[in-house]
């Protein structure tokens, strides 16, 4: 179940579940509204009617339009990083690691596609300290591609011509791209779209040595 | 030279030159306003500030903000279709042709990276109409690589197994990204970019003899 993670949301004791209920719905409503209208076009005022609260009372959980903006997209980075991290540290040589975490995080975000959407289009409307917060300094989730690139170089299974950076950035681009052309219920499953994109990507850039193993 | 592209923008005869240059000055100007404050945000003040003339003189080019945004979109798509199109249509096979076109497409996106931020940010914005008018009935700039692809296949270049639609779909997310993270004058040049991306992206989608006789 989600937490706050507002700066210092307004919470006191008692209650808990009714309260993390609440909040749960609120930012569910939050993520929904920033998609449909923009952060800037959206109002608290919007997300209290379509609560069927008082906009007052959302005070009672934020401090501004804001926290609710931080936390749409520190959940949605920190579930999707939680999920590319995981599968990149599960057994096997760098290229089956690699392609297990494109697979990891196409489905991650065909499953979460309005606060992708909303993290991709409105990382911008926080300001830096908050983006840095979320982001960390050295952008984690490219450096977990990156990374896999760099080992896979080490063991002789990616070409060492190749750039790591930008082999993680054109993974990420055509990964990252599928929340703006996947619709749930379409032509093409999650499932389908990871691992046709992981297979792009893997012969993208392996050896010929390594694709003739692979086949084998 | 840019031509107003706006609904029936209101021009009258003579000064032709000095009236095309300020109708570039005021698309340059509008271009990065809205890629500074979005959409939403700019207003015809902003602009008109920016460009010391008064807001009511506007209106002697435009009929209201979204034409500004209309001319933006549609100039910067207008001529990356055009890019890629002439580079699909010089002669080679379908992977030589495909490389070509990534590279073209790239170096485009890298030279034209504020009004292609606008377009792929601000896209919907325009009313329906007006968006079906710049990008056609059916996604002309993705139909030039879904139709090399195909042909490709049709060629015993490119695997029989990969769905076409989604190999575009991968290239165009990977070319496309650059915008969010090309800086001009940084580590990589467009051409290298270009040069990586087309790399990656004919040896991902490409048969195994296709690539044996590339390398010959």
């Amino acid at each position: 179940m989600r937490q706050p993670a507002g700066r210092s949301p307004r919470r006191s004791g008692g209650e808990r579940k009714p309260r993390e209920e609440r909040w749960a719905e609120l930012i569910e409503v939050a993520t929904q509204i920033f998609y449909e209208k923009g952060y800037d076009g959206a109002s608290l005022q919007d997300i209290a009617d379509r609560l069927g609260m008082l906009k007052g009372s959302l005070y009672y959980y934020i401090q501004s339009k804001e926290d609710l903006l931080f936390d749409v997209i520190s959940t949605v980075h920190k579930d999707g990083l939680a999920v590319v991290r995981a599968r990149s540290e599960i057994e096997g040589d760098p290229l089956q690691r690699l392609e297990n975490v494109i697979r990891g995080h196409v489905e991650h975000t065909c499953r979460h596609l309005v606060p992708t959407a909303v993290f991709l289009h409105e990382l911008s409307s926080l300001p830096i300290d908050r983006r840095e917060e979320i982001l960390g300094s050295e952008h984690a989730y490219q450096g977990v591609f990156r990374d896999l690139v760099h080992e896979g170089q080490a063991a002789g299974q990616v070409r060492p011509d190749l750039d790591p950076r930008l082999a993680a950035l054109s993974i990420l681009g055509s990964t990252n791209w599928v929340y703006r052309w996947f619709r749930p219920g379409g032509e093409f499953s999650p499932e389908q779209i990871g691992g046709e994109m992981a297979e792009m990507a893997i012969r993208g850039i392996a050896t010929d040595e390594a694709l003739r193993s692979r086949a084998s």
